[in-house]
């Protein structure tokens, strides 16, 4: 039986960040993982970095390497009708979108903790929470064949979408869901990207994106049905189809060279409308998830993290419970924009509908994007960020 | 068997402004009009004019008594969760909204019309367009018992989405239409406005709107069924319903008063595809319909009549018939754009599906229209006006 502050469920983004940010005030914390470490650092995720989340890693001091190595952009690049906007948004506010895989600031969270030795738990089976609704609530698990017990304050859960955690929500906390009629198809390739920074081309045949991951690697995607079998898809008709897609009159052809990884992943949008009960609250995936486009679920983690640490902050500080009653309704507006901007983003760059008069709507949308720098301001502040809702701790003084 | 250059088939605010245009180029035209002048002078439509069809009424010399008793606004109100947000469009870049209505636009065309002697045929019957293949149409009508017969080098419709025009277009041209599930009852009261500029009040129960004809005379709607009846609504039914929609805890209860005029209007979108066939153009109404949301039919009137007006000056000017043979192409982008806004804030402000994820997405989007400078700017761009994509007649020189 061991005593600690905060029990955090999950070696993501949501839950390493949160176990930085409590290290920082002093609040101690252990993290359990049901994956090895192996699997968690090559997990190959979104690589969009919000301004409003590099300056958090930057504070928490885990941002070494981002600083070094990501790509900063200004904004994308649209392409529709052959024609190629780009949509720059640092020029309105001064700030950017950094690619850096979500691997690597996994990587640079764990690489941090263990340097601090803090407790960080790979391979824990059998994960068990139990007593949420008391004030000493207690995971249990066992690793290297030991039953191991926790018992804590608060359990923060951030073990996916998949985790246990929300499947303790009581049954009336209802789940709001979008399922798309469609997929991507992602492909991770030795090329040069085709434009300095990403792309998204709206073509009729579907959408396809092309973003990087470093000056010679470059991270693609297909919108395919959902029912698709990737072994229908050789990498000579993924690279036919991404350059019918991606065909202009203004750039060179896309480069095509060697496919070192291939994925399928199901968009979808789920809203959980209330993220806490009693000592558990979820965090990230576990509360909420994004369609990849826009690029969101990271920052949605890191936005949560900040919440739940500076409720935690405020508790510890000074007993003071009420932030962490408000968790929910502290975080579910900022939630909702994101959703709100991903949704947007999904219905305008897809082929959504046969209809004709949708089809009308979304190319006067694609219009405006491309020339009212309003609504690029608008669209930007959302794609660099949005403030969060809290700082990760409470200001001091 | 009378001779002129354009027949204009309609005399609302297509029809008339384009009639106006054509005499300030020297080009010849009649205006031919099913209705008595009695019923299209007291015809109730919006009054939100953009500025940048006020610049071109000005232009035409027809707007002096708009600039006497229109209310200039900068913008509107958006009450939702109980609190009231100004959306300050004037801020952006100087220009305006002007309430007027456009009851009162048809009459300032119609008395400037009858003052420079122009022709205009009220109470025509049986209208006839033959030949649009031809570049001599034949518009037949009666009139006082006579049968006339005017022969044009082309016909403008204007004459609405239920008049004779747009029946004569080819059968492969498609008719792009989005119906909703609910009409808005509309009233005219004799009460103080509550708000000095309109108002769309989002309530979970549905739309209310608030705007006003001057300052003692209110133009008020609620979100109903389609298929409400109005015999169902009595008057303290409906001032009983605005007041729910709209109570605030920052603004006074609504007054009510009098109410000498009630009117239920279904909303639909619809966009004609192709807006010309041989000599035969559409305009307006003819060609496309927007919901009142927005407010935004009697300007895509004006934007029309500008491109047809522009074309023909052209033409006439040079014998280039290239502009005439584009109309369609050069007019349909802003229609478009018109029926985007119209789209997202019929989507947006009405009570629309049951769909609690919708109605997370549609909250977040009320929460970012009240919030940010950059989204308020681009809803302001599309209300006050867009730029036309012409001007009303070739540029001097």
């Amino acid at each position: 039986m061991t005593r600690c502050q905060v029990a955090i469920i999950g070696a993501g983004p949501a839950g390493l960040t949160l176990a930085h940010m409590l290290a920082r005030q002093g609040i101690d914390a252990v993290v359990i993982e049901a994956r090895s470490e192996e699997y968690v650092r090559a997990r190959v995720r979104a690589g969009v970095i919000e301004n409003s989340t590099v300056d958090v890693l930057t504070d928490l001091g885990v941002a070494d390497r981002l600083h070094r190595e990501a790509l900063v952009h200004n904004g994308f690049y649209l392409r529709f009708d052959r024609t190629t906007h780009h949509l720059d948004f640092h020029r309105f506010d001064g700030r950017h979108a950094y690619v850096y895989g979500q691997a690597q600031i996994v990587a640079d969270l764990i690489d941090a903790r263990k340097a601090a030795g803090l407790p960080l738990v790979f391979e824990a089976s059998d994960v068990t929470i139990d007593g949420i609704d008391t004030a000493t609530p207690e995971v249990s698990y066992t690793v290297d064949g030991r039953r191991e017990h926790i018992v804590a304050d608060v359990v923060a859960g951030c073990d996916g979408f998949h985790g246990i955690s929300r499947t303790l929500l009581p049954a009336d906390v209802r789940t709001l869901e979008r399922v798309y009629p469609f997929a991507w198809l992602g492909i991770l390739a030795h090329t040069t990207p085709v434009t300095e920074e990403g792309m998204y081309c709206a073509h009729p045949d579907g959408l396809s994106v092309h973003s990087m991951r470093g000056e010679h690697i470059t991270r693609q995607y297909l919108q395919v049905p959902a029912d698709t079998d990737l072994a229908d898809w050789s990498d000579d008709r993924i690279w036919a189809e991404l350059k019918h897609r991606s065909a202009s009159d203004d750039h060179p052809e896309l480069e095509t060279g060697e496919i070192f990884d291939r994925s399928l992943a199901p968009l979808r949008s789920v809203v959980t409308e209330r993220m806490q009960t009693g000592s558990l609250f979820l965090l990230g995936d576990a509360a909420h998830i994004v369609p990849p486009t826009g690029a969101k679920g990271l920052n949605l983690a890191v936005s949560d993290a900040c919440v739940l640490s500076h409720a935690l902050g405020q508790f510890y500080r000074s007993g003071d419970r009420s932030w962490l009653e408000s968790y929910t309704d502290t975080a579910l507006p900022r939630i909702w924009a994101a959703q709100n901007f991903s949704w947007t983003l999904t219905s305008i760059l897809h082929r959504f509908t046969d209809d004709p008069f949708d089809e009308g709507l979304r190319r006067a949308r694609l219009r405006r994007w491309a020339s009212s720098d309003a609504e690029q301001q608008a669209l930007g502040e959302v794609y660099v960020g949005l403030p969060f809702p809290t700082p990760w701790r409470p200001e001091q003084g």
